[in-house]
C-alpha cells in the first residue's frame, strides 16, 4: 500500500516519538523533508534547525530484535535553493592550521533538477559559476535508538542518524536494527550533493520530495546499518575516532557475510582481506562514519 | 638518462643510507624489488623481512627544502607466487570481536600477469578458485625522513613510507618533500593487488620489476606526499588515529591548491567543501594513511 | 529546606522525565540509589540494569543557560555486598593481547563502612583476602542533556552522565550546565571504591545512601561539568578518543579561569602551562572522561 | 665503578650512534645535559635544538632481548634560567577554540635550587611573581629504538624517548628493553618542573647535572619502559591517540605482574581492576604517553 504524508511538524531528536503515520510492512510512503535548518520547499521556516526529521513512521510488524529494510525509492530536491558554508571545519585540518581558515560565509547554490546540476551563486570567487552534478541523498535518517534514548540529529549510532554518506541515494536499500516497537523510521537532511565527510559541516542543503518502502525482516538481528546498491553491499560504523567507526563497520561486515551468505568465519575473513573497500562518511559531527564495502561480484549466493 | 640497477642489498629502514646509485634529475631507473619478507623473483630469501627497500637512489640536484617528483612508470610482478594472511588484524575489528577472529594461516595466490589475475590457491575454502584482477602497486616507498631519522618500513610519515595506498600504481606521479641531500629515494613492498587498508596486514605480496623517473623541483617545499593520476590530484596524511591522518591530508590539499593553482584560501576551501573525496590507505600499521582527492575537472589551470 | 525522598522507580536514561521531587535552589535531599544492575540495599532487583538513576529532581529556579551547583554532602554504601568483574575490558588492552584476557567472572566484595574497607571474597585467588580502603563515589550523575535528548547511563556528555571519576566523593562541589527547565538532576551508580578508568567496566558496585544540596546559579553559563574540593578545582571532558576528552576539559578550564577568576586569556594559559594536572575517568564506555585540575594554591582570588 | 663524562657533542636522534663512553653493568655516570634548545649551563648554544641528548652510553653486557635498568640517582638544574612558552598548544584545546589562544611568547623563570623554587620573571602578568616548587626531571631519555631505527627526540616509543612524565625524578628506577648491543643509553631535556602533559610544548626547560647507574638484566625481555619509586610501580605506553598509549601501558602492566610477581593472568587482572591508577605524560608531541601505576602496598612479594 502506498501512503502520502504531508508533514505538520518535525523532530530534531530521534526516538520513540508519537508516530505521524502507521504503516504495514511492505508499504511505501511519499512525503517531504525540510532542510537542515528547518526551511521547506517555499524557503519558509517550519521547524527549529538541527536536521529536523520527517516522521516517525510506525511499522506495525516491527519489534525490537527485528530488522527494518528501507528502500530509498526517490530522493528529489523540491526547490532550487541550496546552501552550505564556505570554509572547512576546524576539526578536519591540522590544529596549527586552524587559525589560517578563512571566516566562513554562507555559500549559496542554484539547484537545477532537470539539468542535474548545482551551481555556486555566492560568494563571488574566481571559481566562477562553479557547477557540480547533483547526487541527491539523505544525510540523516534511521530509526529510534537503543535503550529508549532520544538522540539529537547531529549524532549517529547503531540506529543510523547523521551519517552523511554519499551512498544514501535513490535506489539504495538500507537495513536498520529495530530497537523500539514499530521501529520509528525518520528521514530528513537532504543534500543535493555532498563532498566526502561533510567537511564544512554541510552538503548542499535542501528540502526534498522523498518516497521510500518499509519492510520488516522478522527475527533478523543486525548490529549496525547495512546497505546495498546495484554493485555493492556495505555496512556502516558510527563512532569517534574514525578508527573505531572502521572497527564497527568491518566487524558488521564479517557478521553479515556469515549471516546472509554461505560463508564461515575463515571464508568471510579471507574474502575481506583483499576485497574490502572503505568509504568515508561524516567526519564533522560528534560521531564519524566509515562504510565498509564489498563488490557483489565477489560474493557467493545469498543463503 | 636511463639506468638499470640490480640490487645487491636492501634496507628495512629508510634514511640517509649509502646510495646504491647516483642519478640526475630527469633520469629514470629500472630495477627490482623483493617481497615484504625479503624473497625475490626466484622465491629466494635475500634480505631480512620488514618491507625491504631497493635503494636509496641519490638525486644529485636534490637539497632539503626541494621536492622530489617520482613518476611510477612501470610496476610489474616478476613471479607468479603471491601471499597474504587469511584473517583480519585485531586492530581493525571491535575489541570484543577479536576473540572470534580465526587463527590466521598463510593464504597463497597464483599471479598471472598476462591474464591480469590473481587466484587464491590455498587454503581450501568454499570461495573456490577465488580470482581478482591485478592492480600492481608499491606499498612502501619514499625518501629519507626528516630530522636525520632512520625509520623502519612498517611506519609512514611526511617522507612517505608504508602507506599501502591502492592508488600507487603505474602511471601515477608522486611528490615527496626532500629532507636529506640527494633525497634518497627507496621503493619496495610490491602488491599484485590489495584491499583498502591492508586490513590483514598484507596485500598480495610479491616481488616486482619497477621503472621510475626522478625529477627534482627546486625551491618547492611541500609538507606531505602528493600525487596525481589521469583524473585526480591527491595528498596523503600519515598518522594515528585516522582523524589526524585526515587532518594532515586535508591541510596539505588546502596548501596545494593555493601553491599550485590560482586560488586563494577562501576559494581553496570552497572548492573542497563539496568537491573533496577521501580514500583509505593503511589502517594496520603504526601510522594510518588517509588520502584526500580532488577531481581534475574541478580544478582551475595550474599556476 | 531538607527533603527526604524514597525512590519508587528509576531511570536508565537521563532526560526531562517527569520529576520525582520539586525543590528550591538551596534545598538539600536525602535519598538512596541502587547499584548498576538495579539492586537495592536489600539486594532486591527493583529496576532494569544500566546504571539506574534516582531522580529527576526538579529545581524550580533552573532555566536553560543557568548552572546547577551540586554539593555531594554524603555518599555512604548502605549494604555490605559489592561486586565487579574480574578481568579487564578488551578495549583497554592491546588488540593483539585481547585473546589472552581471562574469561571474566563475578568478583564479590565485602564492604565494611565502619572499618572503611572492601575485601574481596570471591573468586579465590592467591591475592587472599585482598582489602582496599573505601572511597565511596557516584559513577553516574548529572542533569538532563542538551537538545532535549534522553541519553542512556552508559554514556557521558556536557550534562555529566557516566563519568566514573574517583573524585566524585562526598565533600565535592560539582557544577552542571542547565539544558532543561528545572535542570532535572539525577544520581546513581554508587561505587564503594574504584580504580582509575573503570577498566573492567565496574567499580565495587553498590547501593548507597546519598545526601546532596542543589543550588541554581542564575545566568551563569558553563560548557562542561566543573568541580571543586578542598585542594583543587577541576573540569571534566567527555568524549572519545581520550585526546578529545582532554581537549574539552582543558578548554573548559581556560574558560573557567577567565570567567571565575581575575585572569585574562594570556594569564589563564600561562597558569595552566606548568600548573595543570590531569586525572583519568571512565575509559571503558562509549565516551571517555578526562579531568583537568588546578591546585587552589595557584589561583588568584575569585571574582 | 663511577665515571665522569663531560659532553663534547649531543644527538637529536636516538639510535646506535658511536658511544661516548663504554661502561659495565653496575657502573654509574655523572654528566651534564643541555636544555631542549641546545643551551648549556652558561646559556651558550652548543647543539642544534630538538631535545639534544647526552650519550649514548654503551653498557658492555647489554644485548638485544635484555633489559637496561637505570637508576636516576641525581637530577639537578645547573643554572638559574629556565623557560617555556606562554600559551597552550593548539592540539590540547577544542578545534573551535584554537583561534582564541593568545599568541605565545617566551616565558622566563628564575630557578633557585637552594630554595627549591622556580619563579616566573617574564612576561609581566597579574599572576605576579608566580612561584612553583621545583621537581627536576628528565623529559626525554631512553635507549636506541627497535629495528635499527634512529628516531628524533620529539617522539617516543618502546625505547622511551620524549615521554615528558613528571615521574622521572631523582630516585626513580626505570627499565628499558634493549634493542641494540650496548643498549645505547641517552639522557637530556631537563625540566626544573613541569605540568602534566607538557601542554604548552615545554616544561621549565633547563640544563642539568645528572648522575645515573646502569645495570643490565640479562635474558629479561620487556615490552615498554617500566618504572618504580618509593610507593609505586608503573609502566609507560607511548602512542596516539591516548587510548592506544593507555592500551600499551595497561598490557605491559598485566605482563609485568605475571613476570615479576607470583601472579597468574586472572590474579593480575583482578588486582588491576580496582587498584589501577593512570598518570598523563606528554600530550603535545607526535606520540602521547600514558602511565599505568600500581601502589606497592597492593603487590605480593616479587618472584
Amino acid at each position: 500500500m502506498h501512503h502520502t504524508y504531508q508533514p505538520t511538524h518535525y523532530h530534531t531528536t530521534m526516538g520513540p516519538h508519537e508516530p505521524v503515520l502507521r504503516v504495514k510492512s511492505g508499504d511505501s510512503v511519499s512525503t517531504t523533508t525540510v532542510d537542515a535548518r528547518g526551511f521547506d520547499q517555499r524557503r519558509v521556516s517550519v521547524s527549529p534547525r538541527g536536521n529536523p526529521q520527517t516522521g516517525p513512521f510506525f511499522v506495525e510488524e516491527a519489534e525490537p530484535g527485528d530488522t527494518l529494510r528501507v528502500v530509498l525509492d526517490e530522493i528529489v530536491p523540491n526547490r532550487d535553493y541550496g546552501f552550505c558554508t564556505s570554509s572547512l571545519a576546524p576539526n578536519v585540518v591540522d590544529p596549527d592550521y586552524v587559525a589560517e581558515l578563512p571566516t566562513p560565509v554562507l555559500a549559496e547554490w542554484s539547484v537545477d533538477v532537470a539539468a542535474n546540476t548545482a551551481t555556486l551563486t555566492a560568494p563571488e570567487t574566481r571559481l566562477g559559476a562553479f557547477t557540480l552534478p547533483l547526487a541527491p541523498m539523505t544525510g540523516c535518517f534511521g530509526v529510534a535508538p537503543k535503550d529508549g534514548q532520544f538522540l539529537n540529529c547531529a549524532g549517529s549510532a547503531e540506529h543510523g542518524g547523521n551519517m552523511d554518506y554519499r551512498g544514501f541515494v535513490a535506489g539504495t536499500v538500507v537495513e536498520f536494527p529495530v530497537f523500539q516497537p514499530g521501529a520509528c523510521f525518520f528521514i530528513g537532511d537532504g543534500h543535493a550533493l555532498q563532498g566526502d565527510g561533510e567537511i564544512c559541516g554541510a552538503g548542499v542543503e535542501i528540502s526534498m520530495d522523498v518516497r521510500f518502502t518499509l519492510e520488516v525482516l522478522k527475527r533478523r538481528s543486525i548490529g549496525w546499518p547495512r546497505g546495498e546498491n546495484a554493485n555493492w553491499i556495505f555496512t556502516c560504523g558510527n563512532a569517534r575516532p574514525m578508527d573505531q567507526a572502521l572497527q564497527h563497520a568491518t566487524t558488521e561486515m564479517l557478521r553479515r557475510l556469515q549471516q546472509d551468505y554461505d560463508l564461515d568465519a575463515a571464508e568471510a575473513n579471507l574474502l575481506l582481506t583483499q576485497g574490502v573497500r572503505y568509504d568515508v562518511g561524516n567526519v564533522f559531527d560528534p560521531q564519524y562514519t566509515i562504510v565498509c564495502k564489498l563488490n557483489k561480484e565477489l560474493l557467493p549466493p545469498r543463503k
